[in-house]
């Protein structure tokens, strides 16, 4: 894909991940797990002493941490091999979009963009350019679901019928908005910054990507009850979703930010009409197969010696089982395998622009059946 | 409730339950548990050489073994104080109606009939009659389902927002209709025996009753897509369905019987703005609650020393904790409590005809928005 | 090996299982469950106005609610099919010796005596008289304990190498013997009622039994280390326990009284030199097998459909899968199993005096073993 | 402790972590994670080509891979911040000796030692030169295991009676020794290269660690049941130990090789006489407690708003709750806490010479005793 293939360490610039904030400290340490690529540069906060004691602390080069991700861009143009975005979500697209037209390759925070014909354009552009495009779902870098995947294609489910995938997070249940510490996640709330949806954007998402994913089908149709019941009400904070998917699957989708007392509930199970499977984050190194022939099967991360682990399972493992791995190893690889490809690789198995493009299509269908009181969305009528 | 106070043993008789029935042979078991009432009488089949070995190997008198459920009906009039009906669902409306009209009390299979018309007919004609109508939703038998009742009762949850339930069984990818063993489940899928619904009629009415009993709020709405994935594909074998209940509480729910590998997956999450619960059949002796300033905690059945455990789930309770109970002592709960009612206790707590009633009201609300392409659907509009 | 076939209903009378009794009362719901059998006299208790008040309850005439077991015996002999010995430990030898040499059979609760020699002797006993006499160590009669032992036989697990059985209860820490509510535990720490050990005996010969009935290894040597935690100290309450089973197989038990906030936790892992498997009795309804070289399976109980259940794991099953079963099931069992011997057939499977006196020489092994401050000691030596 | 306090990047060398080794690539990984200090020289391996490619790998200068650990100790002296030591057991006494001798701070994998007063030594010399000592012991590095002796310090569970402990591996199952791939594993069952225990000295002492660590108690004598079960029998492979704590507490642990199936089969529970607590590694992000006379609670890693979570198992996190951390996550913690000791800060929680040297004595302890045919020895006898 990319035209010039990279040697040696890799460097790369991050913009977000100040003081405070959640994923790009968690970015940054998925980047050293495998010692692949160097933080070289950023601009990591608005405000200006904070953002040079970041940078400072990071070891950066004074010159090298920029006031505005404008300057990141026109100053590290050419020296840096990839961009990493780490900011809330309305300003995703303008800096993916600046990056990509500066020739620069980007690992972008999902949501990509607030509307799907953005999304799409960071997918054209991306592709017109040549330039990779990663998006850090960090869920389908889980070795179980790489293996989940692996599983439905050899057939081993055979034909699905039905999914149910559930997101369920007790976060706004947690947060005063009113109180400073937890004023950093208001803006998840703010309809200027976070776009038109809350939970869809944020959760949904991951849930609609992991379909895809994992089945290989479309989503078609969604048809979506969206509330509000926390504090503010500015935004959708609970989804119940219906969806068709391609070749007559259905599935089902809850996803929440009110699931009082959950914490990252992320459950997902297929049905096919041979066997099944569940896979839950928080249980996220075992994988269960249910047949009606045969006892339940548990796969378990790495077990080396048992038949049936897909290799990708397995090269996405760097403990033997038993030795847990979690969400920092799922994140560090989607890096490792977007590293791999500017090195040349092919084959490397990280979601991309179309996975990006998908999921903003999925939200705006989401959002206009909701609006039109559950009506059927195609997605295709989202662009 | 009834003006004749039984006194001393009771005495039943039983239609349906003849050799390889399921749910017959379990609610005898349930009954001799507490010794509280002995079966007297008997139409357990239509095959009448089959029916007099099945009554004979219950002990009973040849003359009390009846060739039809009118015979008995009209033989066991003033000689039996309830009928147990474990029937296949065609006929529960009419054996129902029967009985009660001859002035026999009931304890009748769901669904209780296989409309709503039917079920408010059956409700009405008991109040007048002053006859006691039980339906035995076993799952509200349960002590930890007791206890999640009156926990939210007690306001441990707060506000209810969100329910999810799921009833996820996988015996239609078990069952080849072919096959002579397997043709004893067949007329669950045959409208004519079954009624107009499969999925939602056999295990809906499960999940929809227990959003009643646990949240106390009436579903007032739904939206609905159903599907038929097994052979023959006459009638619906899986649902995803949203619901609005009363005080703007949402639901989401899905049921199927093509859920491959799955048994009996019930399970049940509520989420009120203070803390949430959740419930699974398959580990039906504990209950967990979630709240985001506490650690998890799991109440467990029966565990006598500990605060907070409510008198209706110790009384619901025959063993102490450890020592598992199951789906037989959870429907001799529901009989239990309708024999204490025949005695003339008060505040006796068994699914009555008013729960029969909704649920019906609840498929035929399923079944037409499903029919209308997932248009929200009243269940008053259902009657 | 019961010469007299017995033809119909039985007929059968206990001792003990009065008001406030733990095991008494559900012994007859397990006897009840499968209608084998019918109570038709019994000593409840000492207090003569409780004891009628019992048996009136029950439905017995009052002139077989006997004042005494000897006056029981000498009463019912010829009149009943088999005794229910539900009292205190200290009793039990001396009634069940009793009732043998009337001619009765006996179901026995466990400890069968207070030392192995007198638990020979009823073992010589039963044989002479060509008597049934069954020990009801519940937990060999749940199905997938049955499975476990046929998984075993079959070879599954290979050589079997090492077992670990615990058994952590902690009641001791719950009870205040001073308080009348709890009182009527107090016996267990009394050792005129008890005997020479509490925990071992209690709850450690349940986990002696599962060894040898699951791996059909016997138990040769024991080192032993007892303790008394709880207030009182009379009696061991927690106990560790290391054995040399037959074959070179080795085993390690922990039991304990004050294994504080533990209901009944039960778990026996059985490691063979192909796979192991892993029960726990607060999951009872399922058996996990690992092996190296294989996904873990979980084998559910009565999964019909599923290869590789065992006939006698299936036939001690009533309910379908995910329907779930628990203690009194099990005891049923048993019980089921008893009468079908009782009624002539063979191969009924039953914990019977044989098991009874091994797991006494068991508890009187680990006592000279502690007592010796943990020398190996043989059960051969305690007779 | 450490008389010169560093400042900025700390630099470290390593002996061990060649290709195909387990423990030096996480140890790398694990130091990376907070990069608190870099690599700078190493000795990866006997080979000198694969020496020079694992360095050139790590970016080292040719200059600073070494030929054998003398070299490394004698050119680094001075210029490395610490050495990482990570080689099979038989030299981690000779090269931290040296180190230590050579004024290097050392992190030592377990065992220290092959006898006790070689690691009596080790933390004598440490002492007196002044140096920091670690002993990467992962599992006490887990929040969850922090917050375990945290709550036991603050007496929540009370006096503490009695510890199980089991470490459950089935490794010994898989490997063919005979086979390249599986000969690097080779060296544990070598009494050359392992030492004269095998499943004590690389299991056993984790566990004895987690007993003393979590509840501040001494072990103080032990009476073990050692065994050989897998191909070659040259060293144990499996272990019960039954032990005598400080202040009349008593402990229990199982550990073997060959628990057919197991993967990482740690488990901790620690009864005392007010609470219990339940710890396994496999879902080590939660912590159990239970007690008579509350609900079952659950701790969970990192939940920010939940009430007593200790401080210490804060700071151990990374990650907010439900974004589950893992085994690499818990030894970065063991060296955040030695490099922020490393740079003067005090109370630094990472395990050190002394915790070193007790489970040394452990292991000769239960050596001693297995071979007197399990009479009691005290780990004082074992200098």
């Amino acid at each position: 894909m990319k035209a010039q293939v990279k040697k040696g360490a890799l460097a790369y610039a991050m913009v977000g991940g100040g003081k405070g904030a959640f994923i790009g400290p968690v970015h940054r340490a998925a980047i050293r797990m495998d010692n692949l690529a160097t933080l070289v540069a950023g601009c990591f906060t608005r405000d200006s002493k904070a953002n040079a004691e970041v940078g400072a602390s990071l070891g950066l080069a004074p010159g090298r941490v920029h006031p505005d991700w404008r300057d990141l861009i026109a100053s590290e143009k050419g020296r840096i091999d990839f961009l990493a975005i780490c900011t809330p979500n309305d300003s995703h697209f303008p800096i993916a979009k600046a990056a990509l037209e500066a020739g620069i390759n980007v690992m972008c925070e999902k949501p990509v963009a607030l509307a799907a014909r953005e999304a799409l354009e960071l997918e054209r552009l991306a592709r017109r350019e040549r330039l990779l495009f990663g998006v850090p779902f960090t869920y389908s870098g889980y070795p179980m679901v790489k293996l989940a995947r692996d599983l439905v294609r050899r057939g081993e489910l055979g034909k699905i019928c039905k999914v149910v995938v559930e997101y369920q997070q007790g976060s706004f249940r947690k947060i005063d908005f009113a109180k400073p510490l937890d004023r950093r996640n208001a803006w998840k709330m703010d309809p200027r910054r976070s776009g038109p949806s809350c939970v869809v954007a944020d959760i949904g998402v991951h849930g609609a990507h992991l379909i895809e994913f994992i089945t290989g089908l479309d989503i078609l149709k969604v048809a979506a009850d969206l509330s509000s019941f926390a504090t503010g009400k500015r935004l959708d904070d609970d989804a119940t979703i219906m969806m068709r998917l391609a070749k007559g699957a259905k599935a089902a989708m809850v996803a929440s930010k009110i699931a009082t007392g959950e914490e990252n509930g992320l459950r997902v199970r297929i049905y096919g009409d041979k066997a099944s499977l569940a896979w839950n984050v928080e249980e996220g190194n075992y994988l269960h197969i249910k047949s009606p022939f045969d006892p339940e099967r548990i796969y378990k991360r790495n077990a080396p010696y048992v038949e049936g682990l897909s290799m990708a399972s397995k090269r996405a493992s760097r403990l033997p089982g038993g030795h847990h791995e979690g969400f920092i190893e799922a994140l560090a690889n989607h890096y490792r395998a977007f590293c791999m490809a500017l090195r040349g690789e092919s084959g490397c198995d990280f979601p991309d622009a179309h996975a990006g493009r998908r999921t903003i299509q999925f939200v705006d269908a989401v959002l206009a059946s909701s609006r039109s009181d559950g009506k059927w969305v195609s997605l295709n009528a989202c662009n």
